[in-house]
């Protein structure tokens, strides 16, 4: 298989409303009150746990599936911390994004722990999303000359 | 304003299929048939697309209001290619991640193009998704020594 090409693409629709559409779905985002918004969906940094929890669902089931081990269930909680000052513009010395993750997964499954322990180092080293948080990313950003919006 | 803690707790329905609850909003993420899902929701590498795009934009409005600058809109669209090579097991010399991530901001707005890249660089520097993707993030993943499920 070669390369997959993944894009979102869409609009704001308030300050801290966003619908983008990925293929055929459409995510909606929004923020709290707290952070400016109307609380209508989910927010941006919630997306990226949401989003990390599926893929080690199913890169977990994947590995699962190699190793021999019967996966009942898989449910996973992941939980970091963000200190809003350089998002908000005050002055500090924390980064703008999560400062760690805490990833904690409970597969239902009759293995032991050995055996449990070697199939997280897989899923570890196989999950997309794992490496795009962990290790860091080359980002292009560009803005257009002119000022115009994307075609439906 | 002290840390902000963020959280996802959610629990596989299929291999590939997985429902992650956010505070009470509820995301469901899958797989296309071609990476052996339904094709039930947006799967999980959109979902990290579609999260830094909301971000851009609550940040991108937050940083406007502060410059002065009067925008109608902003239209995002984030790209980019995964090998899926190291996510299936196969031997390659490629990162399981995004290679690169190309973003491409078009803000409707009368500015010109000095004001925006000004605001363009703020923007980046103040933008959680931003950062956690752009630079390494640490990560702990624990797995418990019983197996059992979260409790709803």
């Amino acid at each position: 298989m070669s390369s997959l090409h993944f894009s979102v693409v869409g609009q704001s629709v308030t300050p801290t409303k966003f619908v983008a559409q990925a293929r055929q779905f459409e995510v909606v985002i929004d923020e709290p009150p707290v952070l400016g918004g109307q609380d209508d969906a989910a927010n941006p940094v919630e997306y990226i746990l949401a989003g990390y929890a599926g893929c080690l669902n199913v890169v977990g089931h994947l590995v699962a599936k190699e190793l021999g081990i019967h996966l009942r269930k898989l449910s996973i909680r992941i939980e970091g911390d963000i200190n809003p000052a350089r998002f908000l513009g005050q002055p500090t010395e924390e980064r703008a994004g999560y400062k760690s993750l805490q990833v904690h997964l409970l597969p239902e499954t009759d293995e032991g722990p050995e055996l449990l322990q070697k199939w997280l180092q897989i899923v570890e080293a196989r999950c997309p999303v794992n490496d795009n948080l962990r290790f860091p990313t080359p980002i292009s950003i560009t803005l257009p000359l002119t000022s115009r919006v994307y075609p439906n």
